[in-house]
């Protein structure tokens, strides 16, 4: 969690970064070891370094600054780096940009990630899911994300004629 | 109003033509004569000449392929023709591109039409205005596009610390 | 001939696609079968093969959406399915845009086809063969495409000091 | 099934579309569920969706039109919004183009399209499996996309030495 | 005024400088103060420098010799310095270049330009506006570069249906 | 301000950031809610959204940081979000590099940025206003910057002769 | 002939070199003296010299090696040099690329030369001639480089309506 | 195995072809069938067609000449051609270039090998495992070869904190 | 011929305009009609209109000033102009550049003129035709610029082994 | 010396070319033959031949028309002839573009240069060394347009903390 | 030394920062004065400047994250700053980038690099000069880097036959 | 030597190798020592390693293909190896071109390789320094390949006026 993730977290939904952990472990049934979260400086983190082994990595949401960051290989911070090791190793990279509108400079970087092979999912809302209200609309937006990283679920229905 | 437009708003809100019309009229007191609809092969409308004045124009929802089309000059129905006078003219033009994920094809095309001054507003929301539900939400997206034509509006609370 | 146009010909100049045939083969004192017309979706039609052969072809006057739609490869009616015959075919392609003014894009597209051999001459009137009326100018001009292809003809004077 | 692929199945083969499927699925023992054929202006039926869950695609053969729609992002038809959305989702696309010469704009195409993963795979000939006749050839073809996906076959001997 | 301007003028008007200075001044009612004119080679006339203040700037007729300076900022004489400052201080520059056919380096300049903004607009004449004779063409011409420039006339009909 | 600025001043002007503050506020005779400075980190401050209006941006003088922070989309601090949102909202930026010589990175970082509408304005000093001193020739460059963003001053004499 | 033209066609056809001259003689009425056949290292052959005249050069069938050469410059073997030289006197050359798949290597040397004026074509069958056996197939192959190069034929029927 | 890797080979490490092949063998408990040699001139190898299936191919070290050639697609000896057809056949394709400093022609031809999805791995040693002498290094690149090309094994111990 | 060419002839040859003309008539046995000289100024002669028919032109030499103005299409003399006339027209140009070495800017702009069709000759010697003196090389020189324009000559004798 | 530079001499110093030689001889103690001033006409002139040796060339200060004329290899005048042989002898080029602000055609071609290894030095001031007046910012220009060519000087305090 | 680098010699080599020093001016028999060390965050310090001489810099190891910033020019610690002011100057920059695999957006930067003239120098070890352990295989290293920036030494033995 | 040089030299100038070597020594009074002379297939040679020190590396005359195979980094012989290494260890390479007209492959082969440093020096004679004799032009050659090497000679008369 980078450090603006934690500001906007406080602005936006009144949780610091203890309730988040805790809240999203819960809701998973997970454990402190399963669910790890690592402070945006720790560039000792295993997840910097190739060796250590994962499916790939999501960025969301992204915010322009990290966007860039990873689009230019400047890897400052862990989630930088790790999005870099992510694609020097070949691995799936699922970016969802939160940004509107959008200049040109966010369109080149989403293109050349986009060309190297990452998944650019910005969180678009579709209505043939027929949401009925932010949850509806929150669990289309992760079905889509677990779809580009090739996971099962049941989050939204799929379109059928 | 394209062919697939109307299509999709039967199949997603069980709404034709002349409900929509109707009830977009109703709700901003339009007549007919301020609010007009063309067929999307009428190529014969005042809008697909530049010497038809207009101030700009907004493609919301902007499907993958009128962005296509608009970006590549392929003027084939009158939304693609509107959109290619008014950047011929130098008008502003406002498109709200709808997919998820995006594709490299769709990401070019959007940052050729960028770099030429389009602005590029997918509805991607916001949490910082602090939404209740997906009218909030919509809000927001309407008042964002009014912005980047620069229309004034009240329709979403503006950041502030 | 386009259905676009057949339209523009009927609002223009007040003709259908029958006077049109008929006025230009008694200009022409051409029968039936030396001047043909095929409806823009005929793909069957001779002219779709690059195994029927011709010396070239005039695109006069050429949409915006033809000239996209030829630089893009995107044959989809019987025009633009010539021209992109005519490309692959190495023979010589003549093409009369007719708008104004040019947009980027409508910009790209020409100097697309002109980089692989196409003649981009879009009907710009001079004044050094000093015409006294419109038909001096469409002289000049028919001319001009004349020159493009490599046929003899004296419609209009050429400069000399 | 494009409405060309059907008129040249007339032209070519003296079948026309009910005859196509009949022997399509008795050759493959399928039943009409599992053997599904769409109208090219069919944009609802599943496959224009992202989250109908598919393998990938074969456009086989691929005229030069479908190619340059793919190519531009130009989803006009089932075929192209289908093949838009396999690339958008990260499936494998392989397109078989079948044109003769290749002109510079039909060549950038399918550039444009390989850079970005697709498979171009025109029906080019070889002779190393001992091809007697035309439909040694055409299962050669159709090994060559069987590979392409990453499908079992035993089509066409494998060279060795 | 370009010296080829005032041999051009010679050659195809048979008029001179100061015929064309006194036309100019007679038609629009202006004093010596209002319309000036001056030399080519007079690069210290208040227009050579972004300091003086002005709306922008129409190059009209546009030789290709003048579109090539002013697209590689070789800014030689008056016209192609005023040009030059008119696009560093980013006020409107309308192009209107005079040539047929058009070779790849023009379209090239021409693309250049208008990329950065500049409006290109060649005199091509439209039909709709019916017009009977070569002085309708012309105000057609005339009130399209106005348009360019967002000045109000009424010169040629709009379009309407 | 940015953390370099404040020490630049120090060093450059030994003065701190309030006497800096108390300056410019006596300078304008604005009071502090007029008047505001950010920290560099502050970023919730308000121009970080495009939510909030504003008429453009000055980054006066820009470091090659900056710069490159800005053209690349990495809007870590808040001058480089702030310049960020304002190209974003198309609104205008004034940009003046400070640096010399300038290496190919700088001037392709202000290319980028020059081709997407930023008005790149480097202290370069002229001498047709014919300063007698450093306060004539700050005179000049403000005055400049002031053009650029279309505000009307009179702090250095126009170009006339 | 390549070297590796000769194994193929060992490996293939189970013929020699001289086999394949004899044959070809004996099929086109040649002498020694009309129909030639150079050693690929044979360097110091006419054809690799700009001044011996010729009016083109077919490559057929041309592997991936000899297509890169070509396109890269790299005059290894006399095919290379003798199509270097073609294209440097700027002569017909006609190309025809055998391999399937085809990456993104092999289209973007396709396009290259594609872009300065050489003919690529592939043999990939058609079907409207209605082949009934491989040499049909053939035919039509032999047919379509003639057309390309501008020689006269009746290999195949062409397309008519 | 090229006939420049024999000679290096030889002046290195004082080992023939046979030597090699029998250390290799040795050491992988290999028959002379699970592990074949071939020369680098024997084109008729399988691996030189896309018909015979592999899952990938290292190219371990590759010369700058190797590299040059795999990445202009010529196919000049087989470890060219064998790589040529991985790329085609959209394999894995995993290549250490070994060369010391990287000039701008090696860094481009690496750049387009990556950018069509092969993976660039020089080998450059890493300092976090500790290592305490060459065959711990040349262990950590096997190690990460085999990562990448996603091979399990244990030759380096993984980062962790 | 240009100023340059004539103050280098002074130089050089120690010869003026008229001599040149003389000695260039008598060599040919040309009149004073059909071997026309013009003044670089003379925008005015027949070669500077498009209308004016001619096979193609020869520059020779070709300074590195009149290749950059052709290049960019600066059509500041009579010479760039007919060059530039030359190239819109689809006519054959042949230029001789004399320069050495040749800067990238020198290359780029034959580059550019290469690639749109013109014939880039430089007078390098060749040994083959085993010339004794200047005269042989400047009849081999002479020799190559009419091959390049498809006009017969036995200035020196071709390649033949 | 230019024209041009001469003109705004004579505007911008009051000196005119005879009293500026004079000044800059009694200046550096130099006789009429170490310094040397020749018109911008003198093709002649030893410096505008590659044989004549220097060490290299400042253009100080360099309009954006010269800038332009370099970059393209417009060597029109003495100042561009020079300026195009230094870069191709590979010697020391220093411009000192005078401008603001800068459009991107400016930017373009001082990149352009800058990447062919010119060095690019506007006179932007700095603060560090405390400049106390127009002189001593002159002189901070003067060092550093020195440091670019290599020379030893001791214009203004170098950066010490 | 960056913070990273610190961090990253505890891990790997048990060492702090005056651990290093001090051993670096022992092995050099250095004093205090001639071998420096800045914290990455000192900006101040001289070699942040220009004006401050130096024969060039060598980055060894160099992170991913320092060359995406000095590739980027975001000049935001004293490393990135001082090799930014290296390029600017035009003095000698060596660059040894350390990791495994390279990445395309890796390759991207070291290109951009090389391409203005840097020395991209990964350690990547060769094995002609027969090394014994890794202490050889570090002198190398050293010995590279030092013939890069033109320093004389005998670290490892050079090629000979 | 390459193989090719070999030839031509014999076909050209009835010599040998060991003439020319013989010829060489005599010329220089150089010992075997000094003037070494590799077969093109010795990659083994000294040259071949960028840690054999040399000043710079003459390529004259150099064919296509070599051009070819340095500009692709095709390191194919001792010729092109050494070319290869002289550019990765930024060292002078001066290339003397020899073909006649240049192709497009060409011209862009040569700019590569003049962006990236190295001096395109064709042998393209001049008049100024009056050769009376082919020995004259050599040595005008010669002396140019010199100047490009930095190398002093008296070997042509320099511009003077």
């Amino acid at each position: 969690m980078s450090k603006g993730a934690i500001e906007i977290l406080r602005h936006e939904s009144h949780m610091d970064w203890s309730d988040t952990a805790r809240t999203a472990r819960e809701h998973l049934g997970a454990s402190d070891n399963t669910l790890k979260i690592w402070d945006e400086h720790d560039l000792a983190a295993p997840i910097s370094s190739g060796s250590f082994k994962t499916d790939g990595m999501f960025v969301v949401p992204c915010s322009m600054k990290s966007l860039a960051g990873i689009a230019s290989g400047y890897a400052e911070n862990l989630i930088q780096r790790a999005a870099d090791v992510t694609i020097k190793e070949g691995r799936r990279l699922v970016i969802s940009p939160r940004e509107m509108p959008l200049s040109p400079i966010h369109l080149e970087n989403m293109l050349k990630l986009s060309r190297i092979g990452a998944i650019i999912a910005p969180p678009i809302p579709a209505l043939y899911h027929e949401p009925m209200n932010l949850d509806d609309m929150l669990d289309f937006f992760t079905g889509k994300f677990m779809d580009a990283m090739g996971l099962d679920h049941s989050l939204y229905p799929r379109w059928r004629t």
